[in-house]
């Protein structure tokens, strides 16, 4: 029953949101895992909480 | 000194989040665990970023 | 669909895992989550990867 | 520069965690983002560590 | 590479999260690490949804 | 009352996951955070189970 979380810059698009979580169940598929038991759960963070090399992507990615 | 971290998804009133605070921290209790010491963190999820079975639970349960 | 994640020390029994689990479980559903749609994962975290105050747990309890 | 989380049963071959790991990365190839960029976390759980419905995994799934 | 994930209340200054980002990032380096191997993701969490003790930060500080 | 994770490849020395501890804690001090408040969890992951390009960072940096 995987549970797959992942941290990601928001701003993407809903067909992209879509696609990645498509793409990651498809992986678990791959090896054998049913997908109706993958769960994939997006945390869009904002680039000034996240940090790079010690500084906020906002101000390295505007 | 547990730190729960509970992924669901948005949409609860405040007195259902209080009551799974609650109810978490109890559980710790019963075996034992000074309540003091337990943190429960509630990530709110909205149902576009929540995957089940490859799709966005938004699309399954609107 | 609630994932628990849980940080907690290493060394507890097998009954109080069950118990965590259990109890966990029922916080949800007393505000009517179905329990089959609860996963619990407990992160069992040896003291010296645990800091409280800038120390390792570790040296604090040993 | 994504960063994914894996929460999965301890016990795949490392063939089959090689293969989640590619697929969740070309997941994220397939919208543009490139895969030196995107790291996997596999978190490896024993199924006693793993509850559903309220009960260890270990103890449904032996 | 280590990815740091910070579970915090809401409601720090740009200049706060800045230094956090910061200190964490040199924390890495003084053992050798280089700052852009580095990543730090901020969780600011509403204190609502943060419980201690049984009941949510928001009730205690508000 | 922030809590700290860390995900990081196992195999670091006791004293430099002490100077990690200390030093993510000295970052919160720093922005008027009592030390005390602080918890810092690291998860040590095996290389095999850390993609970076789509790849085991085992086979990468063995």
């Amino acid at each position: 029953m995987p549970v797959v979380i992942v941290e990601m810059w928001a701003g993407r698009t809903e067909e992209q949101k879509a696609a990645i979580i498509r793409g990651i169940t498809r992986a678990f598929e791959e090896i054998g895992i049913r997908p109706e038991h993958v769960q994939v759960i997006l945390h869009e963070i904002p680039k000034n909480n996240w940090g790079i090399g010690g500084e906020q992507a906002s101000k390295m990615f505007p």
